[in-house]
C-alpha cells in the first residue's frame, strides 16, 4: 500500500520537463512546481522524464536539481527522483564510505525487506554507478562483528516462496537462537547463520517458534543492553525481517521525537517507502504514536522540506 | 570454443523424441541412438526436446532415461541433458550434501569460472530444485575454513568489467597475499576477502603483480604441502580464477591419470565445458600431456561411456 499519488491524467515526460526547467529559469526556483511534478510520478515516469530532460537538455536533471536545490530539501527531492535500484544502491555505498556501527540500520533494512531480486538489482546498479561490487567495498570498510552479519546479510539471495516453512527446523533454530541470546553468545557464528541464510518465512516461523517456547519474543531478548549497537543490528535484522512496518514505524518515531529530527533516516523512510508500503507504515505510526505521521513531519520540519515530505505521504492538501 | 557439434540440419524436437522413444523401446536400449541425438543438441535444443517429450509422454525423458541407461554412461547423459545451471544447481547439491573436503573442486570451479549472471540463474535453479537456497545449505554442511572461503565464492556477485583494473590496489593486495601465505595464514580475513570479493581481471592483475613482485607465482606458493585440502581449495580458487583452461586440464589430467580413473570429474568437466571451452581446454591437455584428450579418454574408458564422451569431446567417428 504506497502512498504515492499520481494523477489520472499525466502530461507527456517532454511537457513535465519543459515545466521542470521553468522551474529552474528566471529569479529563484519554482519549489512547488518541482514537487507538483516529480512527487507526483511513479519510478517508470520519472526515469522517462530523467531521459527526456536529458536529452532535451543535454544535461542531467539530477545535476540541475543539485545546483537550484539545497539542504533536506534537496536530498529527498534527488534520493526521490532516483531509481529504486539505484537509490539503495547510493545509500549502500554512502553508509559504507562514512560508517559508523550506529547507522548499521541501512544496510540491515536495505537487505531485510527488499526481495532477493530486487537485491540483485541493487548490486547491478552499485557496480554500474561505482564500478566495482558491494561486498568488495563492505569487506574493506567494515570491520568485526558488524562485517560477519552485514556481508551474508546483503550477499543472500534467499529462499522467498512461503509454502512450507519447516516446523520442525524452526523449532530447533528457535531453540539455538535462544541458547546462544541467554549466553550473550550475539555473534556466534550459528546466530549469524541462522539470521542471515534461512528465507524470510521460515524465519518468521523460527521467531514464533521462540515466542510459544520461550514466552517472550526474540526482539525483546535483544533490547536488554540499549548501549550494544551490534545487539541493535542483530534487533533490526529480526524486526525488518518479521515485519518491516513496523520497523519502518520505529525508524520513523525515533528519527522524529529525538532531539533535533533525524533527516537522513526521515528522508530515507519516506522515499524508499512511499512507492511500496507507506501508507501501512502511517497506519501503524497512528496507532502507535496516537499522532498522524503528517502532523508529526508538519510538527518536526519545514518549508519545502515539509511540502516535499507530505507530498510523498499522500497528504491531501499537497 | 566449444567442441559440441550441431548437424547443420537438425531435425524437428517430435521427430528427436520419436528416435529417443525408439531407442528405449523393444529389446535393449539403442545407446547408440542416443547419443546422435542429445550429444549433438545444444542446450536450448536439449530443454525444448525435455520440453515435448514431457509433452508426448506424460513423463520426463531424464527419468525414461535414468530407466534406461546404467552407471557412468547414465550420469554423463543424464548430466549432459541437465539446462546448465540446473546442472551446475545439482552438482553443487550433491557435493554439499556429501561433503568431503577433497570435493572442493566442484564449488570453488562452479564459483570461480561462472558469470556473476550465470551463478544467480545457478541460485535459482537451487531453489526451484531444492526449494531452500545454496547458502543455507553450505553453512549447515560445510564448516571451518572451507566454510570461512566458500560461502562467500559462492555467494559473489563480483564486479566483471575489464576495464581499468587497479594497479595501485593489485600490488598492495599482491604484497598482502604474499605476507599472509608467508606466514601460512593461509584462512587469514584478509586472504578470504582478497579471494572472494574482488573481480577477475582486478585478481589477475593481483597475481601478475605478485609474480613480478615476489618472483614467484602464488599458484606455485599454494603447492608447498600436497596433504592440505585448504591449500589445495585455495590454489584452485587462484587458478581457476586465473586460467580456467589451465585448471579445467589439470583436473583432466588428475582424473585419467590417477590409478582408476575420476569418472565423476571426468564426466563432470566435459559435461560442463563442452559448450563453453573444451577446444582450449583439449589443445592445453594435449600441450601438456603430448597426448590428444581423445585418446587419453578412449585408454581410460570404455563402452557407450567412452562413447558419449568421445561425441561431447568433438571427436571425428562419432
Amino acid at each position: 500500500m504506497a502512498t504515492l499519488t499520481v494523477p489520472s491524467c499525466v502530461p507527456s515526460p517532454a511537457e513535465d520537463c519543459e515545466q521542470l526547467n521553468k522551474a529552474f529559469s528566471g529569479w529563484g526556483t519554482n519549489e512547488k512546481l518541482i514537487i507538483d511534478i516529480l512527487a507526483h510520478r511513479n519510478a517508470t515516469q520519472r526515469n522517462v522524464i530523467r531521459k527526456t530532460y536529458s536529452e532535451l537538455y543535454g544535461h542531467d536533471l539530477l545535476v540541475s536539481l543539485g545546483k537550484e536545490l539545497s539542504s533536506d530539501f534537496e536530498r529527498s527531492v534527488l534520493i526521490w527522483t532516483l531509481d529504486p535500484s539505484d537509490r539503495d544502491a547510493v545509500l549502500v555505498e554512502e553508509t559504507m564510505r562514512k560508517w559508523k556501527p550506529c547507522n548499521h540500520g541501512v544496510l540491515v533494512e536495505i537487505a531485510c525487506t527488499r526481495s532477493c531480486d530486487e537485491l540483485i538489482s541493487i548490486r547491478k546498479a552499485y557496480q554500474t554507478r561505482f564500478k566495482k561490487c558491494i561486498e568488495e567495498d563492505l569487506a574493506v570498510k567494515i570491520k568485526g562483528e558488524f562485517k560477519k552479519l552485514l556481508l551474508p546479510l546483503v550477499t543472500a539471495y534467499r529462499y522467498e516462496a512461503s509454502e512450507g516453512a519447516n516446523m520442525a527446523l524452526a523449532k530447533s533454530e528457535a531453540k539455538i537462537l535462544h541458547q546462544k541470546i541467554s549466553d550473550k553468545a550475539y555473534d556466534d557464528d550459528e546466530v549469524i547463520r541462522i539470521l542471515t541464510t534461512r528465507g524470510k518465512y521460515q524465519l518468521r516461523a523460527t521467531f514464533n517458534h521462540y515466542t510459544d517456547g520461550f514466552g517472550t519474543e526474540l526482539v525483546k531478548d535483544l533490547e536488554c543492553d540499549p548501549k550494544n549497537e551490534f545487539l541493535a543490528a542483530l534487533r533490526a535484522t529480526v524486526l525488518s525481517t518479521k515485519c518491516p512496518t513496523t520497523y519502518f514505524e520505529e525508524v520513523l518515531r525515533h528519527a522524529i521525537k529525538r532531539t533535533g529530527t533525524d533527516e537522513g533516516a526521515l528522508t530515507r523512510v519516506v522515499t524508499t517507502r512511499a512507492e511500496v508500503d507507506l501508507e501501512l507504515i502511517k497506519q501503524e505510526y497512528m496507532k502507535r504514536n496516537s499522532v498522524s505521521l503528517e502532523i508529526a513531519v508538519m510538527k518536526d520540519t519545514r518549508g519545502d522540506y515539509e511540502n516535499m515530505l507530505l507530498a510523498l505521504l499522500g497528504h491531501k492538501d499537497t
